[in-house]
């Protein structure tokens, strides 16, 4: 899958047009009754892995979307040093997902909506700016904020409504 | 695979006992040239998981010993919480690791040797206690801490040796 450069004006708008396929993950997400989070790692104008989190479908807590998505862009590479990869993820990634960024070596991640619960790249902790840790990476926050955000809302509204959470 | 409750004097030597399947486990991450690392998790008198370090065999940055071990326990009960699991690991948890205790709601974690480059459930963040997130879980450290920390510095030694590392 590629990222079509003739139709990328900016840096801002690639970034927008990578977030829109890591929504279309969340989208999968929310078809199959999980929390709707989606990931794509992109490196130079290639997706290389695209996934949704799948805990209840897998029956795994570590299922997140942005650790499926590194263990696949891993296989794809056959490394586990995503050193010239880029992670979009539509929600702020929790401590375990921050901390698998740090162990890929991946050095920018743009997520979409704030996780003011559970973010550890921004809103609790800022574990990929600790320079006491082996890696550190960048990160861009808030890109479609508005989509990934309510995508999340919908489905915690829906679920609300079934009694289920 | 059993703890067997005759050889167990106290709740000390019953995790020394778990933590030897651990370490056990981390010399088989040694054999294979890996990071010896060993995790092992234990429900009731049951031992339902055992991994060790699989980074470089998997190519896979998330294929840490307990990242493996909550997967493998996760899969054997099928179900992603591990409420009433006890996960014993040779080193202090990193960001990840901790972050993925957290995700699997285990509510307690033994480990043997501190990790004070990397450690995030007493060394450099202590993330198991943080009352924002959803979860917490105790923690017991220092168990054959050290047997636990001579294996990783017998094999770091090997590789400087090597000039691998």
């Amino acid at each position: 899958m590629f990222v079509d450069p003739e139709h990328v004006d900016d840096e801002q708008e690639s970034y927008r047009q990578c977030m829109r396929l890591a929504l279309t993950e969340a989208e999968r997400a929310m078809e199959a009754d999980e929390v709707p989070v989606g990931a794509v790692i992109v490196r130079g104008n290639q997706v290389i892995a695209a996934a949704h989190n799948q805990r209840e479908t897998l029956a795994d807590p570590t299922a997140h979307a942005e650790m499926i998505a590194i263990t696949q862009a891993a296989s794809t590479l056959g490394d586990w040093r995503l050193t010239e990869c880029t992670l979009f993820v539509t929600l702020e990634p929790c401590p375990m997902c921050a901390g698998a960024i740090l162990q890929a070596r991946i050095p920018h991640v743009v997520f979409g909506a704030l996780d003011p619960k559970a973010g550890s790249v921004t809103s609790l902790y800022q574990l990929l700016e600790d320079r006491r840790l082996n890696h550190t990476a960048s990160v861009t926050g808030g890109v479609l904020a508005e989509e990934c955000g309510r995508i999340l809302s919908d489905f915690f509204a829906s679920q609300r409504k079934l009694g289920k959470k």
